[in-house]
């Protein structure tokens, strides 16, 4: 079997009519309705990138920051970086470690390995009702994609594959790109290891991060602000390599050069 | 003017019938020939991202180590990663820094401030006439983006956008992504400080790399190994933000967080 099939086009659209989604909403029932508004249907081999906000908010991961009384030591950070101690508290309680910080900017590792600015915790695109509601990462994204991915197969009767992405900040370059926090039904890493070059000769480093490279994709239909475009589906993929999660995407601190040093 | 349009939908084609490029070709030409071969025509907007080697190639920068004598300095850094000591010769010229290295691995930053591995130096899809040649990144990304685009505007009357793209590893995050390292035509980095969010509340973190976002997206339709379809089209792509390069997308040392510590 070929690992790595050429794809020769690949079309992504942006899902149309998505409405603001609530704790319990039924999702994948809302992304075959709009997948009908564009006049298709799901095919076996469709990719769905969603964006993380849609997941959170339909897990109900809002927090008030009414209801946070931070520690001690949160509020020591919070005293250095120049935030509210109660955010602090939350992106504390998200974490495993908190990697580097300076004023403005704290940077950690959470709970699934994600090396992210405020894990991830965030205000924006977040209704207000008291001026003080953040949204948390989902708990598992890996299983919310696959649990999102079942629930499209049990009504449309079609194996798609679901990355939940989100835009993050990155060590030596700017700005944000989308990478996928979450994967369910196609490969998150593919390994060329020992396929041959245009010359027969045997590729060295050779593990591509597709999932990322998708959710990059995608998120340049999502927009960042009012737009309000939070699903894309990409059609075209296709691949040999097993499937995967996330969490293969994430490198282990051991083995990572800018883990070490100091804060 | 609304910097940020709506994409509703993004077609990416992989160009059909590129040849082996050496050096002198005219690259603009076999460009414009492809986009015939696949029955359609440039048109205002499109962007051509092209695979570093492409241009690489097309520019000369190939060495062969036979005609490499190693430094004292690359020789004891040979031995401690364990490679070819006129290989690392080639690397630290290229370089203005090793940042971090371990046996097996090196990682530098570049004379134009990207950090990588090996200083982009590669010998995979590189014709091995005497089984020593590498191929070294183009010298100026920015300015053979430009040129490239130049061209294509002579020839075909139409202007697009370049985009020159490689994989390239990160920190915290296995496998490699396409990231882009000379552009040219189009916005690398747009800013969406300020900008509201779908609730009104003006948003923070605000720079997005879509540069990197296309890159990592062409990538998909390139592949790593034989396929040969170093060239893919974007369709669809548009923004208001003003154009940019991809020395934009690369940050300064002194603002890294990652760029302190030991070796």
């Amino acid at each position: 079997m070929d690992l790595s099939p050429i794809i020769n086009q690949l079309t992504m659209i942006s899902l149309p009519d998505i409405p603001l989604v609530k704790p319990g909403d039924d999702l994948a029932d809302l992304l075959i309705q709009s997948v009908g508004i564009l006049g298709t249907q799901l095919l076996e081999g469709d990719i769905l990138v969603v964006a993380q906000k849609v997941i959170s908010k339909s897990e109900g991961r809002e927090v008030s920051l009414k209801n946070v009384v931070p520690s001690s030591a949160a509020s020591k950070l919070a005293k250095i970086v120049g935030k509210d101690p109660r955010l602090i508290e939350v992106i504390i309680d998200e974490s495993k470690e908190v990697v580097r910080h300076r004023p403005g900017l704290i940077i950690v590792e959470n709970k699934n390995g994600l090396v992210l600015a405020n894990a991830g915790v965030d205000m924006s695109n977040v209704r207000q009702a008291d001026g003080d509601t953040v949204l948390l990462l989902p708990i598992n994204p890996d299983e919310s994609a696959a649990k999102l991915q079942d629930e499209v197969r049990r009504r449309a009767g079609v194996d798609v594959g679901i990355i939940i992405n989100d835009s993050l900040g990155r060590a030596f370059r700017n700005g944000t790109t989308g990478i996928a926090i979450g994967v369910s039904g196609l490969p998150a890493l593919t390994d060329l290891s020992g396929k041959a070059d245009l010359f027969g000769r045997k590729l060295q480093v050779t593990q591509v991060a597709v999932a990322d490279e998708l959710a990059a994709a995608a998120s340049l239909l999502m927009g960042q602000a009012a737009e309000g475009r939070p699903v894309v589906l990409v059609r075209g993929f296709v691949s040999g390599h097993p499937k995967g999660s996330a969490r293969e995407l994430i490198r282990e601190k051991e083995e990572d050069l800018f883990r070490d040093g100091k804060q």
